[in-house]
């Protein structure tokens, strides 16, 4: 995967310059400090020679094979030296010049028609408004931001050149290891999935940390991540999750921000660890490029202090975790092992003047009790503390056999410790919550990774009956499905419709009413009124055939008095269902990443409280059953205040049911079931009412 | 406050050593090295001298004047030690030995004894088991921790020992200026009280931040933070909130973690901000000893980047602030004065090659815009950018007219301009989303400074009625107050209660319900019987003389069958309260900060939705309003889904009633009215049901 990109053998500079400073000087500079084994090949029709190597003024001039051109051009040149490359037969294309998309619509131009260069030419191109490429195990520093990183398992996936700079510069300074760092710019040809999938196949890179501000096909993005993520770690900060910062990422990249809650969706499916701030980020890619996934999220806290193991425990409770419990050989080890003033609960405290020694005797203890998953050891500077020795006693007992997070607490006492932690490849922090927000990330990566295989269940459904009332629909040129069609739809997929028929007269509601037998329900059908309750469109509970005579006679009336305008169909009758608890089924298409189900209990719990989940179709038994219990209102399901639960079985079936339904037809493009009316365990649930929009028609 | 303490002319160290390494030379060799200016005097009765000063072999022979006495001997010896120094005279009294409460009952009767001898002469104890304190601006060190940090605005409360530590050793890291530092121990005698208070007067003091693992007393607490938080800001971060956190705080400290919620409501009440991490306290004591108080929410954001504003701009989103609109005329001013390219929205874009000079103007800008409260200044390294002259120049613009905070990203190329920013007196965060955390801390400090004058409404009420039931249920030795009674009480204050009587035969109860018009409610009344429908104890909506006979009949039936025990006094016979919503109002007692009252949505929405809200009694008519404000349901009672709002005002004023009586009468430990009914706006809420707890009787 992107061989000539990622791992070439010579690479050209097209705008190699002569004056330090220049970033066509600055990117030959580090390829040739950086130690690159390959060919070099500066291009300059001005230069004889750059930094003692041969230039040429022309890339086609060059005879031997060049894997990769970086062309670093004025804007209007750009296109020549793309041309000229393809010519000379380079296999990608980095274009570090800026000046495209970014700037306006004929930037926007100019960067297609290079894409499409290259697309045609099967010619992969990176950029263009990119920092440029590293690639430490093959001594590649194709960037024009800063000297070569050390060699580590974290590769970086940025769509702003300014954090690329920000993270290269923040390793330099800890001397933290990186392996592949790539700037995307403005990704007119290779994007975040094809770097996913790159990176994924990449043996150097143990965890990717990656800075988004847009996803450019969302359903490629979930499958490639999910692939990849079954390999290794994915961590992602999505910035532009506020209409504030949705506007600034806008107007900064041209990309539009997609709806904060389909991102977190596509993130949970495909097992993509969402960072929130950027210091998360680069917290969980140290802790996952060092440590080895836990199997459980069972905390050990070792400390020389009560104030910071406190603040250890509050935090790994905060974010779900456990405090292990110590098993009694546990604690008896301890005890053997400490002096005797110690605590041998969880938190372990060592005491203030716990030796080097006496820290790794308790990370040995820890790593051998079964009922741990997790290390986060703690040290604050104290009269009788040695830190650097108690890092190296601690990086000499760590069997790799479970993650070890440490924090360090103050400043000048511990800094020297800090950097021999880091070293020895022991992640460390400034506070112990942070140590355990990155363990947080460790911990919810190996819950997914655990996750029970994804299988889909197929319901047999009447699907010719779907397309028959879609065609109609079309035929009509109507996007709206009203309740009638929408009911005749969901009962093709196996939902439980009450019995119900149109009327167009008061006499045919009557006759209907009869034959079902009452109570009834009359609701008014109109492909014009989508809110029939609006409309005082919706009468139930009718239990005589004059309460039914009545109730048709005056909808007709009010409705034709307040939307003279709508196209009546008539009533329709429908037995009225029993009690039971509402609930709202629905699906909408999110721009990048597809059908969307919702779920939520009826009512207030949806409009005033807003409590739905959500997830990506299509939906897994086991995910649908997710659905429900990521609810606050989940306990009403189950049965609570005396009451007895509901059919939770039936309210997941009919979650997959729309999942099928409408990953089997794309031109549903939305869909309500409001109310789906559940009862207890083993009785159908009802659709009481529902409805659905067609995506617009192409001319 | 506290002179002796914080300001001492002369100051002793008994068990001062010789010995390097020793605690009792640390201190003493800290005291000179600090250049503190008045008496320093050894005692030692086997040394002569030690590092160049008189050495006495016991304080008493000491002939001047000794203000503290700092005592650092043998636990055995401490008692001796502390007799000496109150026989010679001095003011105050700090115990660094360790070895009291902490080991348990024997240290903890120890310590009641030293800490009954200095209150019994009037001298202050800080301490035992203290790391010692420090006061920078009166050149006094007496801890055995560090060298002297320098001057600054932030002064330090600890409850740990190791936070001390390792917070001097972070402020000398960073050259963070500190006013005094304050290891509070075992609070013998002197607690967070008495500091805060010291603190809230020391002048050099900007902001005190705090971390607490238990509050003594909470009472206190509460008026003295509030106080002090009326003049600087407070800021705590208090830990062992999770059971696993409270139990290592507990078992650390001996101290007992209140009820965190009951924290929550002290703070909120007090002014006092509240850190949730050991990071969050650190970085709102930088902004708020650096910079000025924000007028309000809005947040201008300056970046020379795209990614990094996107960031802060859904971190001051993320935080309820606002991400301010940039008024036209500063626009104009932005476009005149910064590159054609740079972006005039907010976040405003200097661009990556912005100058130290661009950041001015655009701060100068920012600071005259009206409509912008505070600037969150990024800059991320990149070519062209030069930090250390962006620090200089940022710093010579600022007109200390609006806060001001930055993130300079990355690492090594920005090091030195983080450290010359905190030089300059301007806060400085790694990462965007910690400046604007940092930011919040701020803004939430100048909300509660801005809030309403807190008048506290005095009803007129039947206080005497309420004493006479008291004393009864007393007499009758019984803590339960039922409905009967519970309605009594808060008849007396003024609730509006259904009428009705307590029947006790079928026929009496035939009788009251005539009386009263039917429907009725008819419940038992047992003092044995708590929770009526637990026994079926509970009939409503009873409509003829038959079938209140009946319910009588079964109800005795019943009950007699489920709990032959129970003493019944008969069935109480109400009027049926018109239909409403449903909400509760409660109160309970916690040990630390006394009478709490919360209030919620009846039903599902307190016992599933945990939607409730808290707040100390006494309560104001705005605090009772915006506890209905801050549940999630709050639109509910607003009137969501076409209904009409109810009567919000008659729910906040009985929680001010019930504010009243419990503050009224100690007594009264618990109390809850579930449900009182409420109807639309101008009808009187009515108490369907309560019941109140009183406290155990005292022997």
């Amino acid at each position: 995967m992107l061989e000539t990109l990622l791992y070439p053998n010579s690479i050209a500079v097209i705008g190699a310059s002569k004056s330090p400073g220049k970033v066509g000087y600055e990117i030959l500079s580090n390829l040739v400090k950086g130690g690159f084994e390959g060919e070099i090949v500066p291009v300059n029709p001005k230069a004889d020679e750059i930094l003692g190597l041969k230039c040429y003024p022309d890339i086609r001039e060059y005879d031997g094979k060049i894997d990769c051109s970086v062309i670093s051009v004025p804007t209007v040149s750009v296109k020549d030296a793309v041309r000229n490359s393809i010519i000379a037969g380079v296999g990608s294309i980095i274009v570090i010049t800026a000046g495209f998309k970014e700037t306006g619509p004929e930037g926007a131009e100019l960067e297609r028609e290079i894409a499409q260069m290259c697309r045609q030419a099967n010619v992969r191109l990176m950029g263009p408004n990119v920092v440029g490429l590293i690639n430490t195990f093959h001594k590649l520093n194709a960037t024009f931001a800063t000297e070569m990183p050390s060699r580590g398992g974290i590769s970086i996936i940025s769509q702003s050149g300014a954090m690329v700079s920000a993270i290269l510069d923040w390793a330099a300074a800890h001397n933290i290891g990186l392996a592949k760092l790539i700037s995307m710019g403005n990704k007119a040809d290779l994007n975040e999935v094809d770097f996913l999938e790159a990176l994924g196949q990449d043996e150097e890179t143990r965890v990717i940390i990656s800075y988004l501000e847009s996803i450019d096909s969302g359903d490629e993005f979930v499958k490639m991540a999910e692939l990849v993520a079954n390999k290794k770690p994915v961590v992602v900060l999505k910035v532009g999750t506020t209409v504030a910062g949705g506007k600034a990422a806008s107007s900064h990249t041209g990309s539009l921000a997609g709806a904060d809650i389909a991102y977190g969706a596509a993130f949970a499916r495909s097992g993509v660890i969402r960072a929130l701030t950027f210091e998360a980020l680069l917290d969980a890619g140290i802790a996952f490029s060092m440590q080895p996934i836990p199997k459980g999220n069972r905390v050990a806290v070792l400390t020389n202090a009560g104030g910071p193991g406190i603040m250890a425990a509050d935090a790994v409770e905060n974010y779900g975790m456990k405090v292990a419990r110590l098993s009694e050989e546990t604690r008896c080890e301890l005890q053997k092992n400490l002096p005797a003033a110690a605590s041998v609960g969880n938190p372990i405290d060592v005491l203030g003047d716990a030796s080097a020694e006496c820290y790794a005797r308790a990370v040995q203890i820890a790593q051998s009790d079964n009922d741990i998953d997790a290390i986060v050891a703690l040290l604050s500077p104290q009269a009788m503390t040695a830190p650097i020795d108690t890092a190296r006693a601690v990086a000499r007992v760590a069997d790799g056999s479970k993650p070890i997070l440490l924090s360090f607490l103050g400043g000048r006492a511990v800094q020297p410790a800090r950097e021999e932690l880091l070293r020895l490849g022991l992640p460390n922090y400034f506070a112990p919550e942070r140590a355990v927000r990155a363990l947080k990330a460790m911990v919810d990566y190996a819950s997914w990774r655990q996750r029970p295989p994804r299988i889909v269940t197929r319901y047999p459904v009447n699907r010719r009956r779907v397309e028959r009332i879609i065609n109609r629909q079309h035929k009509l040129n109507l996007r709206e499905i009203g309740e009638v069609g929408a009911k005749e739809i969901l009962k093709a997929y196996d939902f439980h419709v009450p019995d119900g028929k149109v009327a167009r007269t008061s006499a045919e509601a009557v006759q209907i009413a009869e034959r079902l037998g009452f109570p009834v329900v009359m609701k008014i059908v109109s492909p014009d009124i989508i809110h029939k309750s609006d409309f005082d469109g919706v009468r139930v509970n009718l239990g005589t055939p004059g309460t039914v005579r009545d109730a048709f006679d005056l909808m007709m009336l009010r409705i034709k008095q307040r939307a003279p305008q709508a196209d009546l169909k008539g009533v329709l009758v429908e037995k009225m269902a029993e009690k039971g608890i509402e609930v709202i089924l629905g699906m909408s298409r999110d721009p990048q990443f597809g059908p969307m189900l919702m779920f939520g209990l009826g009512g207030i719990f949806v409009e005033v409280m807003k409590d739905v989940t959500f997830h990506l179709a299509p939906i897994t038994a086991d995910e649908a059953m997710q659905m429900l219990v990521g609810t606050r209102s989940y306990a009403l399901l189950k049965g609570a205040r005396g009451q007895s639960g509901v059919d939770m079985e039936s309210i997941a079936a009919g979650l997959q049911r729309i999942s099928q339904l409408v990953t089997d037809f794309p031109e549903i493009v939305e869909l309500d079931i409001n109310p789906l009316i559940v009862g207890h365990v083993g009785k159908e649930a009802v659709v009481a009412d529902a409805r659905m929009s067609l995506r617009e028609l192409k001319k």
